[in-house]
Parts: structure tokens; C-alpha cells; sequence
């Protein structure tokens, strides 16, 4: 079947989906749990053979580890798909209500999006986390998965279609595609009157493959390159909190910290103290001349070290001047993901905030908590760093659009009578 | 000057937008007014020389008359300048506000989006309108015009500099491109890590162009073929009225109505009262059989009239079985823009709105209030029919996004003390 012809059946599909009410869309996701629950021997045995044939590829342990599945984390999956049963639900949400000076009464009133399209890398998970978001939200969803998962993420599919027919749904509501050319991928991204949003999941190539080809529109989570700037006034155990939570508790987070840059009036105190720590925690270090000559144990730094996503225990050290300087620093080689200012002084962090464009700002809290959960934006699909329509951290709402409802009694704009 | 400069350098400037207060950004609106007003002369001249060279090119009259100026137009403009002025400030704007359980604070906040790029014809009060929407919201604007119009835009841009540098902004937040090349079109439709949101204002020819050329995100209008349904159980009086607003007040709008669908049940008393009036004001009518067969002068509709946007004194006729009818009627020819119902039955209202999807959905209303200033939004940039980020009538609030400020005492999320 044609890429085309399954966005066009997913099309059809999605207004069964929007025309479900919360009860049933609740009852569907529930359904969905139990299904993979039920189902999950026949989904271990599918993950078995991909991670054989990845195994036999030769690919990574990081990325084995991403594919890998085990009842434990199927039945992580049922319980997500049950927490997104239990949020509230977007659609049919009323968001502003004016009743004009002729007595027309306007509504903006919250719709689904329509079809959206994932295109994700090795997570079988994301197949029924992003399946169920979508669904919540009323949408079709067009799931574009890595080759190394196909197996399992059909045999996810394949059990959460029969609570999907259960619901009245056709189970196109919910396409797999299993071509996966990268033509056909293009093909996807290129069907802009059936598809209204790609959302990209992966590593930078993937995301930029994905802006270059699409024709139908793109919410990016390029990388998040995130700072920690210590003030020069400041609580420098606080800090130090800050900076060890933001670094070491998850290394591969896109909220974790890439940079710390110091105030030069507290870097003799506080950057020895801090790399200590931090070596003690098995971070690499590289910084620029004045954070060496204060510490050991530091490599140099290059420009382009700061552009760096790790997602690993390492972390770029720089000395700065004044506020102004980091956030030239931070202008210069941030990705707009995640900030933050550890300050006692109320008007830096004002200025902090105002001088920055990133989806998030912190003021004296860890970069860590830029995730939906965390944010109580409930489960999150993903994390913009495109400033259009979601910003940050995107839960169910973003999935959504507000339109207009309006209701006269005969009201004319020009002719009357 | 290359494209690419000429938009880092409204990107620099665009943060000096965003960093004015409320007070400052409107002053510098109202002395951009001022400016117009002191500088008609000129403007008056630079329109003129525009009006004779597309005299000579053969320009057609209605064309003509969407580039002429005069004193009284750009009197509108200033005005309209001194509107957009009074408006609430959506910078800054708290849109919501949640402490979560470990006490850290969370914010949504309107910002700027960045750098706008307009791409639209022949209309000169363009140029200010949108340049006026846009750095209101804290951006900085881009206006790529017809080239029709180049020697007036360039004029009322001239005028409207002075009020920027007296307001401490570069003058390039506020560019007019003066390379009309459709390469140069293209290269600024490119810049997806300079330009932020192109919109694009004109003809169908030239929104399609930059849909398929643009890697920058696009919020397109294509065209309003807005429907007028006449549902079985209805105040014929009302209906009447609705339809001659809808189509006969502002041919020209996109908001004006091309299609009539009228059900059985009343066709035989309503259709042939309808024509007479329509054809009264001088419309002209195709239908199908069985209007035809109700009324006199209605020439015979084929199926590409019902997706046709006339923009002209010209209505579609149908006569339908069903509500549902109408609603597939509607879903296979219609544009997502604007669909009225006029009808007393309370269930019927309810399922036309829910079944249809389009930026504005009406009940007993004139669709010619499918417009910023009729809905309450002030003054619109364009009405989106793209479902992401804006869908319908677009205001200050589309030209900027929320982002999160989070603010706390220290909190980590997994390591602690």
C-alpha cells in the first residue's frame, strides 16, 4: 500500500477518533494497557528477534539498551499508556469565551490536530507512548519507527489494534509504516494536505533529515546544550546542588547540563570545590584558561566543546565576567533547551530570564526538571526547541488547536434587514 | 546586501524590540503614525510613480486599485498604526501559573517569536499594518512586497525608520526587501535558523509557491470557500439575511460566502426567495438539478464550481438530503476557513460543529465576522488555515509564544544534598 493511500486512510480514521468521547477515549487507552499486558510474550519474542538481528549487525550497547524490552518495561509501557488514560483531556476544552458588543458570543475551543506523523529511532516504547498521546488528543497517528525495532514495534501495534476496534476505531487510526525507505519516509513528510504535523524523536541527523525533506510542518527537538550559570552572588552549596543534580543524576537527558559558567568573583571558591565534586562523580572536565589555572585535573577547552551535546559525564567549565557575558555565552552556543541562574540577586535573575529566548528559564532549580512530568504538563511527547505553536516541553495540549465557535441570534456585519 | 545579512541583522535588531517596555514599543507605534502622516508627500509621490509604471505594464483595474495611495488611505494607515498602539502588550503575559509539589514555581509566559518574514502583493498598507503587528508583539519583521508596489513600500518604510531609531531600534528590525528575484524569494524562505515564521499574504499562486519552497515553518491562507447551510428547521427571515451579509456586503473578502446548501425540506419555499434577492443584487447563480429545477437563472454547477473562492458576485446553489449531507458537502469542497449553520434546532448547531473542522464555525452569524477585529483579536496579520500554532483570525497573541520560567530554592530532581 502506498504511503499515501495509508495517511489517507489514517485521515479517515482520526475523525473517529475525534468524535470519541472522553469516557470512551479513556476506556480505548485502558483497553490499549491490558492488550500489551495480555499480548506480552508475542512482543517479547518480536523485540527478541530485533535485538538478534541488531546483535548480529554488530549495533551499540547504548543502542541495544534503547530497543531492548523485558516484562518490566512492558509493563512500564501499560502503565504510561494508563496515566495518559487518567489526564485530562484537551479536546472540546474551552479556552476563552467574549460576547462582542453585537452579541455575537466567540469561543476559542480546543480541536485535535488532525494526523501527526512520529518519526523516531530505536524506542519500541515511543511506538505506544506517542500512539496513546496522539489518541488522547484525538488524532490520528502515523508511526515511523527505526528499522532495528520494526519487529517489536508491529507486535505493539498489532495488540493495541484490537482495543482500538473494540472503541469503533479503525485501526488505521494507529499506522506502523513498514516501509522503511528513506524515500518513502520523504513521501511522508511531503503529504502536507493529509498530514498536519511531524514531530521528529532522535539524534540531530534524524531531525535534520526530517526539516530538510518536510513539506508538512515541523516541531524540532534539535539538542539541548544547557547551561548553569553561578552568579556571583550566590548560595554556592545551592549551586553546587544544582550542578550535580543537572549533570550526573542522567547524563543522557537532553535536560542535563552541558556548561557551567562561573562568575569570576566566586570561580576561586566555588570552581574548586565544584570539580572536585564532579571528579569524584567521574565527569570529564574541559574549561578555559581561568578555570584551569584555578583547578586541576581540566582539559582544555575548544569553541566548539561548547556547542557539544555529551550526553555523557562530561561538562565544559568557562570563567565569565559579568551576567552580561554568560548570556552573550549562552546566546552564542545554546540550542534554546534549558537555563539556569543560581543567584540571590532577584535582579539578575530578572535579567537572566528577560535576556534569554530558551523554551526554559530556571531561576535556582535543576536544569532536570524541563520535562513535561516534572513541569505537570503530565506526559510529555516531546521537547520543542522550534518556537512555534509548543515551546519546551509539549504535552497533550500541544497536540491540539484552538479554533473558533460562534453564536448570533441573525447577526449581520454590513446589510440589515 | 545578501539576504542571509539583511536577516541577521533583523535578528540583532529584533532583540531590541523585545527588550522595550509596553510604554516604549507604543510610543514608537504612535510616532510611526506620526511619521506616515509628515511624510504623505513623499509617500504620495513614490505610490504614484508605482501607479504608472503598472499603468503601463497593463495592470488591471482591480489591481490598480489595491496599490493606489492617497491622502485618505494613508490617514487609514496612521490610524490604523494608533490602533494597534492601544492594544494590550502580549509580551510578558502570564498565561498560567502552577506550584507543584516540591515547590517549585511554574510560569507560561508570552515572548516574541523572533523574526517574522511577510510575503505579500500589491497592497502598500501592508507594509505598515504587519510591520506594526509585528514589532507590537516584540519582533522584528521582514517584508518581502510586489514588486508593483516596491517604490511605495520603500517610501512608507523610509518614513517609518525614523520612529525606530528614536526609539533606540535599528532600523533593520523593520527590513523591506528590495531584491525581488523569486531566488532571493526562495534563499529568505531558507533561513531556518534566522527567520522564525513566514507568513504569506496574496493569491493562491503565491501561497502555494512558499508551501513548496519554504524550510522556515509557514502559516498559510489559502482561500475562504465558506459555506452557508440552511439547515430544515430554520427562520427563513434570518437565513435570508445572513445569506445576502455573507455574500453580497464584500464579494471581494475572504470571509464572504461562496456555496449556499439548502435542505430539502425547505428548498421549495426558501431557494426561490433566496434567488430573487440574490439575483436582485446582482449575483450570479449555478446550481444543481434540483435547485435549478426550484428556481429561474441559475446556470448549471459543476462539480469544480463547489472548490471554487469567486471573490466576485457569483454563489454556488445545492439542495441537500441531510444535515450530514451538508457536512460531507462541506468536508469534500471546503477550505478549513469559515461555515455557517442557520438553524433553530439546538442538536443540529451542536453536530455541525462538531463534525466540521475549520478555523471558525458558526451558528446564526454572518460569516463576514470571521475576521480580528469582528471576533475581538483587535487587528489580524492574516487568518491562518494551517492547523498548527494559529487556526483562523490571527492577532497580536500568534506573533509570539509561551515559553516556561520555572523558579525555586535549590530543588534537584534525583540527587540531593
Amino acid at each position: 500500500m502506498s504511503i499515501r493511500t495509508l495517511a489517507l486512510q489514517c485521515r479517515d480514521a482520526a475523525r473517529a477518533v475525534a468524535a470519541l468521547s472522553t469516557d470512551a477515549k479513556d476506556a480505548m487507552l485502558r483497553a490499549m494497557a491490558d492488550a500489551l499486558e495480555r499480548d506480552v510474550d508475542a512482543i517479547l519474542a518480536a523485540n527478541a528477534s530485533d535485538m538478534a538481528a541488531a546483535t548480529e549487525k554488530g549495533v551499540g550497547e547504548a543502542m541495544l539498551d534503547r530497543l531492548r524490552l523485558d516484562a518490566g518495561r512492558v509493563a512500564g509501557i501499560a502503565a504510561a499508556l494508563r496515566e495518559v488514560a487518567a489526564l485530562p483531556d484537551p479536546v472540546g476544552q474551552l479556552t476563552r469565551r467574549d460576547v462582542r458588543p453585537n452579541g455575537i458570543t466567540v469561543e476559542r475551543v480546543r480541536m485535535p490536530l488532525g494526523v501527526i506523523a512520529m518519526i523516531y529511532e530505536a524506542r519500541p516504547n515511543v511506538t505506544a507512548d506517542a500512539a496513546a498521546l496522539c489518541l488522547k488528543a484525538g488524532n490520528g497517528v502515523i508511526l515511523r519507527g527505526g528499522s532495528e525495532a520494526i519487529r517489536s514495534n508491529t507486535a505493539i501495534a498489532a495488540s493495541l489494534h484490537g482495543a482500538l476496534e473494540a472503541a469503533g476505531v479503525p485501526s488505521a487510526a494507529l499506522t506502523v509504516v513498514s516501509d522503511l525507505r528513506r524515500e518513502a519516509m520523504v513521501e511522508l513528510l511531503q503529504l502536507n494536505d493529509v498530514v498536519d504535523l511531524a514531530i521528529p524523536r532522535g539524534g540531530e541527523g534524524l531531525i535534520r533529515f526530517v526539516a530538510e525533506h518536510a513539506r508538512v510542518p515541523v516541531i524540532k527537538h534539535y539538542k539541548g546544550v544547557c547551561h548553569l550559570y553561578v552568579d556571583a552572588d550566590v548560595d554556592e552549596g545551592l549551586a553546587l546542588r544544582l550542578l550535580v543534580d543537572g549533570k550526573v543524576s542522567r547524563p543522557s537527558a537532553c535536560n542535563s547540563l552541558e556548561t557551567l559558567l562561573v562568575h569570576a568573583a566566586v570561580a576561586a571558591s566555588f570552581l574548586p570545590r565544584a570539580v572536585e565534586t564532579l571528579h569524584a562523580r567521574g565527569v570529564a572536565l574541559r574549561g578555559d584558561e581561568a578555570s584551569r589555572a584555578l583547578c586541576e585535573g581540566v582539559a582544555a577547552a575548544g569553541e566548539d566543546d561548547y556547542d557539544t551535546e555529551h550526553l555523557d559525564l562530561a561538562l565544559n567549565l568557562r570563567v565569565v565576567g559579568s551576567l552580561d557575558e554568560a548570556i552573550a555565552h549562552i546566546r552564542r552556543h545554546g540550542s534554546d533547551h534549558t537555563e539556569v541562574i543560581a543567584t540571590r540577586d532577584p535582579d539578575a535573575a530578572g535579567r537572566f530570564v528577560a535576556a534569554l529566548r530558551s523554551a526554559v528559564v530556571m531561576v535556582n532549580a535543576s536544569s532536570r526538571f524541563s520535562d513535561g512530568g516534572e513541569l505537570g504538563l503530565g506526559a510529555e511527547i516531546g521537547i520543542s526547541t522550534t518556537r512555534l505553536h509548543a515551546y519546551g516541553p509539549m504535552g497533550l495540549e500541544a497536540l491540539t488547536i484552538e479554533r473558533f465557535v460562534v453564536r448570533g441570534e441573525g447577526q449581520t456585519r454590513n446589510i440589515h434587514g
